[in-house]
């Protein structure tokens, strides 16, 4: 991405003329024009009514299916709309049904609340070795294939460590051996060059607000015909289902049995347009810039005294996790906030196998998108480097 | 509610001067703060950064549950905010087992979604009489009551029929048999004075987009101490529950359990300053004005040749059913609509049981809201007139 592209994409998004925001891993700043048409429809639907503008609005909110299936390259009819990824990875995870004894094979990485749904759902669970990386161990992976493994599930990009995990050949190996693969793709969605037909994933979730740069309170999901159609949802309304008589229902056939009827058609049209943005700027562009610029950060940070970064992983990704010798994350975390540098912490109630695994303390959390700059990376280290050497500065 | 009054609520609400709005149980016109407040924390959290922005809303967040409490008459901790009415009502439904043989006790009116639910448990499904006005029959449901029965589940103000069932009845009913009682204030939150003391249900759930005249994609519900600390939610996440060692987790003990971590706070926001909107209006003085509209409607429309309503009932809301004899419902909303009047259409696929029950065609629905005017429903009623004896008009 050349420095003039940055230049446009950065007008185009009042927030990095306010803060510096090193928190994209957690809610990236919207575009202009994604804001622009969450407001535009907010008003409309004010002085049109909420189911007209609704009805009005039908075609372009079947487009945001269509953009969400380019992303992805999926068929609209296997996407469909959530709140958040929360939403969206229930919905999957909660339709299958386990029994005592069957296994769920997870990564060491993985989200706690993936992790407290499959202690909730009374299944065994298998937690996958890291290779020497500190990715998934693929081979670790195929060894633990048996019969009573009912589910593959990992999260694609963690929210610690600065993974990637290797979600290609873990489809491959899910794939041969006929078993349904969940990728939670909370934090490469709209970070990497995601194609399902690639990952052989059976189902994939993720949020707009990330690194797609869309509105909090959206979600969506792919779900893969084969798995879609022996999947009964386990909620349902009148939307996902019919009542096609006082004793009986039938569920929707495309993926929309995933979703529930009603929803902010404001977010979902800002979502859209996020989408939209995304591939315009071109997936392969931001995954190129993200790995870039954090490979620089993480460069960076390494030649602090006082600072460790604690990456791992073959392939790396925008988010960048370090720790302070002598300062503990939060408070790193404020005294960043108040030169207007936004990260965020992550600790071992977020990834228990990992933190306890690794023997982490909690980090501090930075992660960069395409539009934060070199300048940027260099101010972060610079703060970083002067609350390491307790030299406290208040920078604004 | 004076004239002067009704005056100044229709100028805070933009979509007065541009639509003839009959459609608030579908959703209704929100006032201006309530567009104000979603447009201004939107473009805060732009130039903040989602999470920041939250952080720093933090009190006003808090604020939201405790203005739904006083709505209800309850406790903040009792309060769960969500993405919707059906994901309220989800939360509390699937939360609770159902074994082989239990009963659920439910009213004829009821909505398409619950009815769904209630078939997808596999319990036995009771549904209760109404008596000779067409209200639940309270002598019914105290007769159905054995040991089988697991809960009791109503509409409050159902979808079609202009309805409002005795839920402070059916409550003592369900508090003397010690059997939950969840009621679906979906359409009757904003619209009634509800007060959870004087119901004695165990669980209301409720959506923002309708009488409460907030955004799309908001949700609520109350529930008691008694009902949560027995229930584990069907699903949970990191924010329901928390990961407190690898092989352990702890639900929550608020009424939080029953969220989902991620949301839109600017629609939360939204929500709560309708809460706080309606509050100030006073829900007693809503009450008697929706509902003397309401009857106004009725009365003007039951005047006219070849035209039925449907409602039933002792006590009525601001819902208003009616058909006519020779034209199907969708053509009678279609030509208002061309007349810039919003009213919508109840089907069998909305409530089988009624439907069925009482023979009855598609329904164009007319919902009332306090901002409407004795002009509009004379607007409406003319125009009827004017379809109904195939005079075509296009007033605008």
């Amino acid at each position: 991405m050349r420095a003039e592209d940055v230049r446009l994409l950065r007008d185009d998004t009042p927030g990095c003329a306010e803060v510096i925001h090193f928190n994209n891993a957690g809610s990236a700043l919207p575009p202009t024009v994604v804001v622009d048409t969450v407001i535009a429809y907010l008003r409309h639907e004010a002085v049109t009514g909420g189911y007209e503008a609704a009805a009005a609005a039908s075609d372009r909110i079947d487009g945001v299916y269509a953009s969400l299936a380019r992303l992805f390259n999926a068929n609209s009819e296997d996407i469909a709309l959530t709140d958040n990824a929360t939403r969206s990875w229930q919905a999957i995870f909660y339709a299958l049904e386990f029994k005592p004894g069957d296994k769920i094979l997870t990564c060491r990485a993985e989200y706690a609340s993936n992790a407290i749904a499959y202690l909730q759902s009374g299944a065994e669970i298998v937690v996958v070795d890291d290779d020497e990386s500190g990715q998934l161990d693929v081979a670790d992976l195929q060894r633990r294939i048996d019969s009573r493994v009912k589910l593959i599930s990992i999260s694609h990009v963690p929210t610690q460590g600065g993974l990637v995990n290797p979600a290609e050949e873990v489809g491959a190996v899910a794939e041969q051996a006929g078993i349904p693969f969940l990728l939670d793709a909370c934090q490469s969605a709209g970070q990497l060059d995601l194609d399902v037909t690639r990952l052989k994933c059976d189902a994939l979730t993720g949020t707009g607000r990330k690194y797609l740069r869309g509105p909090r309170g959206t979600g969506f999901l792919y779900v893969h015909p084969r798995l879609r159609e022996r999947l009964e949802p386990a909620m349902l309304d009148l939307h996902s289902a019919s009542w096609t008589a006082p004793d009986r229902y039938e569920v929707v056939d495309s993926a929309k049995r995933f979703e529930v009827w009603e929803r902010s058609f404001a977010l979902t049209l800002g979502l859209g347009s996020a989408v939209d943005y995304a591939l315009e700027v071109g997936l392969p562009a931001i995954e190129a810039r993200v790995t870039e610029l954090a490979a620089k950060l993480r460069s960076s940070l390494s030649e602090l005294p006082g600072v460790t970064v604690h990456d791992v992983g073959r392939r790396k990704c925008g988010i960048v996790t370090f720790s302070l010798a002598d300062l503990p994350a939060p408070e790193v975390k404020e005294l960043l906030a108040r030169a207007k540098i936004n990260t965020s912490v992550a600790s071992r109630g977020s990834a228990q196998y990992d933190f306890t695994g690794r023997g982490l303390p909690e980090l501090v959390r930075a992660s960069v998108h395409y539009y934060n700059t070199e300048d940027e990376i260099q101010s972060l280290a610079g703060e970083i480097e002067r609350i390491s050497t307790g030299v406290s500065s208040t920078r604004s």
